[in-house]
């Protein structure tokens, strides 16, 4: 099984990283983006042993007291076969 | 209309970051994951302006031309409304 963590910064915090972005796409001449925000993505391979309630519940688990700083960060995360 | 952009290396490329993860994870007690592998999430948001073909279109020329090193990465997306 197969884990996809999204780490992204809330919205009320300022990501000066997507404004680069989008600064630097704006003149480079591409046309049609409002805003950029950038996060981290994680790609977890899971033990096969792991039925899907265990699985969820250590993906949140990992996701929420490692991969995420709550002050600033929020996570989203899926989970596939 | 908002994009949701994730660039990742290719399988063929070696993932320090990830296996560093990897390894924090298994000195902290947390079970149950073989792998883990990092890469990058962009949120764009979209001008209402453009329709979908369009903005299916500028978001693959984004992500091919300034947010992927193709070289070793490749990058996947999806549109939403």
């Amino acid at each position: 099984m197969k884990a996809y963590v999204t780490v992204m910064l809330k919205t009320t915090v300022l990501d000066p990283q997507g404004k680069t972005i989008q600064g630097a796409l704006k003149k480079m001449g591409y046309k049609g983006v409002d805003a950029v925000r950038q996060g981290k993505f994680f790609e977890l391979a899971l033990d096969g042993g792991l039925d899907k309630i265990a699985a969820k519940a250590e993906v949140e688990r990992i996701a929420r007291e490692v991969l995420t700083n709550p002050v600033i960060e929020e996570f989203s995360y899926r989970l596939e076969d």
